[in-house]
């Protein structure tokens, strides 16, 4: 394989365990992908876009990737989560893939849903997170449809979930619609996190972040509409603040 | 049906969600059932088998269960947590499940694994969670063999897992053992909460909670044996600390 494969590559790092969505808990290895085609306002890793990370993005193929995860954890995972940016603007990805299927590793992958590929298809545990109006994007209803009918047709989404960051009530409201329009999607909601300085105290953050998914719950108890939902914090911010790379 | 198919009940409540395991953060309500055969050395519901709270039992029938969950919550879950005590010893409970599912309703239910019931091939989500060294309870493990091989026979893997508590690295060790001997089945690691007073300071208990689901997260991502494992907290006590009933 040629670097025609490669990836543009911002951080790997791991073993951790993944903190959000469908598959929280899980030993997990991060690989951040570099590109994104939205510019949310409280991303949470606009250093993936913004320009100020471009000097540490590295061109990797797949076998690369697999290398330099098996050199700093050997032995030490069987599954990798694929995050950025947005991976989905990534053709490669799917060879990526293809090679830590090839080694018994599971792949999950996170998305906000505005791009289709085919590689969704053989993604372990898919999320698809399109942003509420906090974000200041607009969600493109004709890809998210067609993304959700293709997994639909492929069989596949018994491995996918959709995930909404919840800031405020507008974002609720978002979420109730994304859950109803799309109803046999496992569906999570997510706290959003609206202190992300890398200085704020971890124990601080935390008692904040608390009581603000506590404010999350109790909106999601009191919606009939919400009754199959599942409400998460993000654990890792619990755990570390808003670090980098754990 | 009549009061032959009553259940022996501490508590209904809900909805509120679900803090721990395989489905934590779903909404669901919770049905508490009375009695036990452990006697767990840190149970944090000893008020279901220690004589403590007898005057409290009531024999509910499926029927009548079913009437109170909609009469304090109309409209308003689609998801049942059983839980004890230990479920697992009241035949019964599987008429409380053929109702739930009557009515379009999921349900979950824990039990430590001393007893098969043949209704546990109906349970949407069964966490059997075998107790560690620090409890002081012995496992059985030609039970526990039984219970796993039964779920594999009737194809219901996917709906159950298995869960150990932990207090210490002996506990670690033991729940190590569990995965090893059962590798096909899902597997979570719960951080043991070793200060279950309802006076706890809530802030305070949070942060020490926290800081042991760091060890654990710790110790798990440095064993290659935990590769495949999810390792949580119990979330509901990180938002409400030790009260009853939320
Ligand atoms: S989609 Fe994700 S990576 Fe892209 S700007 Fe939004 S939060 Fe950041
Ligand atoms: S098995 Fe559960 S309910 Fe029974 S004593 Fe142990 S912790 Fe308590």
């Amino acid at each position: 394989m040629t670097k025609q494969a490669a990836l543009p590559v911002l951080e790997i790092f791991g073993p951790t365990f993944q903190g959000e969505g469908m598959v929280i808990g899980r030993k997990t290895m991060f690989v951040r992908t570099a590109g994104c085609d939205y510019s949310c306002s409280w991303c949470d890793s606009a250093f993936t876009w913004d320009g100020s990370a471009k000097d540490d993005i590295r061109m990797l193929t797949p076998e690369e990737i697999l290398a330099e995860l098996e050199e700093i954890a050997p032995d030490n995972f069987s599954h990798v989560t694929i995050s950025g940016g947005n991976p989905a603007l990534l053709k490669n990805v799917g060879l990526l893939i293809e090679k830590l299927h090839s080694r018994g590793v599971e792949a999950a992958l996170e998305t906000q849903g505005s791009r289709w590929q085919d590689w969704f298809l053989t993604v372990d545990d898919l999320t698809i997170s399109p942003k509420p109006p906090s974000s200041l994007m607009n969600t493109n209803f004709a890809v998210l449809d067609d993304i959700v009918a293709r997994l639909r047709a492929g069989n596949r989404l018994s491995s996918a979930s959709l995930k909404v960051v919840v800031y405020d009530e507008a974002d609720f409201d978002y979420a109730r619609s994304i859950h109803r329009r799309y109803p046999d999607v496992a569906f999570y909601l997510q706290t959003g996190n609206d202190e992300t300085g890398e200085d704020a105290n971890t124990a601080n953050l935390a008692s904040h972040l608390l009581s603000r998914y506590e404010r999350l719950v109790d909106w999601t108890m009191a919606d009939k509409a919400m009754n199959k939902a599942r409400v998460l914090p993000q654990l890792h911010t619990l755990v570390w603040g808003n670090q980098r790379g754990v």
